[in-house]
């Protein structure tokens, strides 16, 4: 039986727990962890995990092959130096953080040489946050981007892209510094923008009015607007290099369009923009189908469970083997 | 039998069209003219309208006591000059223009004084536009905003009022500089700040990467990026001024949210602007659902009938008398 320890049971935590208990792998025993005794008793019921109740979260992962770090940015840095003395020799340690460098950053401070770290950050998520939003399909046809430390062994690596294939997400493999920088582009940015329209729109004294005007249009533009603030915060917090810099390339567009707009004699040039960025868009969608996959494949399953069962179970007995090997050859010296 | 004209098409006149079919009105015929034959007869088969085929737009108002303009913005213009000398007196004529003032300014230009102009401008659509995505619950539960010039006898407004109504819409009725003003607010800018961000980031030269690692966020927000290139032209044309107002005014945010995330002393404020834009989209989401109302009930249709048939005959009868009597005076002076 294969030990995996989910810590944090909201929203990604319970989709994962879900998913993986939808994906039916036979030898798979999962273990949650949160700080909320309540929450952990939910998860149970829901069945997105198999047992719970350990008094803490040392305890929890202890013997677990796979450790996945649910919780909140700020938080897993704590949950590292908890986790830190308990894992088993040679266990594999992954996240699931909107950011990544500083995270990895932090693994490598608080994890032992024998434990791998490889960070993930699966793209997917709803406004409603918390274990009974948890969706067995949250991260179906999504990708979900893997950022090995350099520790990290190759299949500590395979391991964490097996789970990911689990859930029917596909792994995006991809360096942290540069998860950062893209995702301060496609996600942060987007988050500061839409809780800025927002703001701006809604602190507005005619705000009365303009709510009963407002569209799909506005609803869709400052959805981002109802992510909790401290997941806001934490990203501000972790990624505000990246950010900033997105922010004033953001500025800048919208001043240029701002030109374009103001002045009589460069119509065309509006014109140009507005038809690239609909031929782009629809290009992007058409290329990305909002639900790409639907369901797997029974055998992908199978095939999955196999792997996963194997690559577990063989990462940490040959992990274990290596370790015991240089342990005897250090003592033999 | 009343007359209805719908002039223009597209996913907009289409949906009216179907909207108007559901409501079942007996007395109602609806003419439909599009400079393509071929939409007219896609219209016919899908029950939008029930006749169409006239060589001119002057042909197919002529006898209408209603006339629905659904051309985009810069046709409008010419479509007022083209119909003016052939409407019926006291016919009510309106529009579904994203932008009213300019409109109404051309209405009072180009139409006779016995002619009630009310601009319309029902907050609803759909990235795809033309007949064939025509939706008869299109405006079900939306506003309708109602800009009425000042010439507008209370009874056009009425009218208009009416229509609105009949499609499932709430009308709310406003002057036309202030709908413009709020809509560059809540319709335009959204429109621009989604297009400047997918110009931006689908401008990166990561472009490729960035578009495997988006997720719904960033497809939501620049969902508008998708627009029409010529509706996003007109409205940019149609509205500057507050236009650009509100991208200046978002500038300022954006810098104001920049200047928190890079300074670490101002965590506490940051925090506080992320909350209260989560509460206060909250509260603005549970206070206008995304459909509200859903189907309109059945007593409420027929007396909309009722109301329509009673107010559109009622009123051209009554203008026409009233002119009529003018006419007799004005000779008899």
């Amino acid at each position: 039986m294969t030990k995996l320890t989910i810590i944090g049971l909201g929203l990604i935590g319970g989709s994962l727990g879900l998913a993986l208990k939808r994906a039916g792998l036979d030898d798979l025993e999962v273990t949650g962890f949160d700080r909320e005794p309540d929450v952990e008793k939910r998860a149970l019921k829901l069945g997105a995990i198999d047992r719970a109740g350990d008094r803490t979260m040392a305890d929890a992962v202890q013997g677990a092959a796979l450790v996945v770090i649910a919780a909140p940015i700020l938080q897993v840095h704590k949950v590292l130096e908890e986790i830190a003395p308990a894992l088993r020799e040679g266990a594999v340690v992954t996240d699931t953080a909107s950011t990544k460098a500083e995270v990895c950053r932090w693994a490598d401070e608080a994890l032992p040489e024998h434990i791998s770290f490889v960070g993930g950050h699966p793209i997917a998520g709803k406004e409603i946050p918390g274990i009974d939003a948890s969706d067995s399909a949250l991260f179906e046809g999504r990708p979900w981007a893997i950022t090995p430390s350099l520790r990290a062994s190759e299949d500590a690596i395979s391991v964490v892209e097996n789970l990911v294939c689990l859930t029917g997400a596909h792994p995006v493999t991809i360096d942290a510094q540069e998860h950062d920088s893209y995702l301060g582009a496609v996600s942060h940015l987007p988050l500061i923008a839409s809780i800025a329209l927002f703001s701006l729109v809604s602190g507005s004294r005619a705000w009365p009015e303009l709510a009963t005007l407002a569209g799909p249009g506005f609803r869709d533009i400052t959805r981002l607007a109802s992510s909790s603030p401290d997941l806001s915060h934490d990203i501000s917090l972790t990624n505000r290099e990246n950010l900033v810099h997105w922010i004033e390339r953001f500025v800048e567009e919208l001043r240029h369009l701002r030109e374009l707009i103001a002045s009589e004699g460069r119509q065309e040039e509006l014109i140009e923009l507005f038809a690239k960025a609909q031929t782009a868009r629809d290009a992007f969608i058409q290329a990305a189908p909002e639900k790409p996959g639907a369901e797997i494949e029974a055998d992908t399953i199978s095939a999955g469970e196999r792997m996963i069962s194997f690559l577990v179970g063989e990462y940490v007995l040959r992990r274990t083997k290596e370790i015991e090997q240089a342990m005897k050859e250090r003592e033999e010296r």
